[in-house]
Parts: structure tokens; C-alpha cells; sequence
């Protein structure tokens, strides 16, 4: 059985504009792309702050320092600080943290691997309606 | 092996900052929740413009109309119109945004079940964290 055949899970069959559905959950979730660089970042492994800064070009300290914090108080993320000289902070997935990277890296696939035929369906569509 | 001790697909390990990684795309795609309620509710079947809209509280008619348009030119939707009195029209997914609704439901599904694990995260961290 193909992905695109499968039934959708029945789980969300009910109304989905109450926050029930997890829809509204999710975005509240994942909705900002820094949360979402972050978590994809730490999936490949333990990072420091300025490893996690690095990693994500053109995200602030200052949001960096938000986006981690939140994803600590979701308990997604877990914190390390190390009494050294300076001192030395990580942040690693929680078991938590890392099913939901692994689920956000699924719908990443799907995006790349849907981009081009996308990009076709675009081209298509704005031929076809000129005056849009 | 469980879902969270999965190597992360391999896919994604290159450098997250720049576009390729997907995350951008997707964001880009899937970032609002106009988008997503419509493709889940389309992921139960055919829907006319009306239904759509009863659905999906609080979405305004040109948001609907903005919505769908957009996932139309994408490729992820198809709208049908037929010359009745008065003409109807109805939406229903393509094979392509069958897929994509599902992955969605995946994490619409994770973010449901992982709702009071990260209550409670929460409710622990503001306790040790009470200056903040």
C-alpha cells in the first residue's frame, strides 16, 4: 500500500477547527522556523550555543537563547552547563524531543523531494491563468 | 528499533541554514494554519466551497479563496467546477497532497499524544525556574 493510499489516520477524522485535532498544537509547535532549525540541528548529535549559532545562519543570539530555552521548558531539549573555565553550556535532545525531529525530518523530505514537481505544478498553473 | 533511536535520515545532514535542507520549504509550505486545516480536512474527502468554510471556524471567505487558490497552483489541490444552477464547485486532493496531508497527520498525531507530556514539562520547569 502506497503513502498516498493509506487512509488517513482516523484519529483526526473529527472536527479540526478545535484545538483537539493537534493541528493548531503543531503549529504552535513547530510553526517558527528557528524551533524547527534547532531541533533539526540537535538531531544530528550534542551542541554548544555558539555550535547551535553557527549552525543556523542569520538567527540572533538573542533568539537563539529564546528559541532554546522554550524548547528546554517543552521539554524537548535538555541543558548542560559544566563548571569549567569559561563555563560550557550543551543541548541535547530529550527521547521526547527526538521523535518529534524525526517526524519534522519526514515532512523535510517531502519537501525536497516534492519541490521540483511543485515548481512544475506552479509554471503550469500561471500559463493556464494569465489574469491571476 | 524504536522510533526515537532512528538514525536521522541522512538527507538532512548537511548544513540546515541554507535551502536545501527542506526545512525552509517546508515552513514556507506548510507554516500557516490555514493551509494545513484545509489539506487535513481535504484529506477526508471531496469538500465544496461551502463545507470547507464550516469546517474550518474562523477562516474568512477570502481566506478560503486565497488558501485554495494557492494550494491549487501548488499542485496539492484540485478544484472541479460544474455548470449547474447555481454552479458548484468542489476541491478535492491531488495524489501528491494526499501525501503531503499525510505526513501532516503523522505530526498532527505526535503533537496530540505529546500534548500533556509537555504540560507537564512545563509545569516542572516553571517551578525550578521561578524567576523567570
Amino acid at each position: 500500500m502506497s503513502v498516498t493510499n493509506m487512509p488517513v489516520s482516523p484519529q483526526v477524522l473529527g472536527p479540526c477547527g478545535d484545538d483537539d485535532c493537534g493541528i493548531r498544537e503543531l503549529l504552535d509547535r513547530i510553526g517558527d522556523r528557528w524551533t524547527v532549525l534547532v531541533l533539526v540541528e540537535l538531531s544530528k548529535g550534542v551542541r554548544r550555543f555558539r555550535e547551535l549559532e553557527r549552525a543556523i545562519p542569520g538567527i540572533s543570539q538573542r533568539m537563539l537563547t529564546l528559541t532554546t530555552k522554550r524548547l528546554c521548558r517543552d521539554g524537548l531539549v535538555e541543558r548542560n552547563a559544566y563548571p569549567t573555565i569559561p563555563p560550557q553550556v550543551d543541548y541535547r535532545l530529550t527521547e521526547m524531543g527526538r521523535s518529534l525531529a524525526q517526524t519534522i525530518v519526514t515532512l523535510a523530505d517531502w519537501s525536497r523531494e516534492h519541490k521540483g514537481a511543485i515548481g512544475e505544478a506552479r509554471q503550469r498553473w500561471d500559463a493556464e491563468h494569465p489574469e491571476m
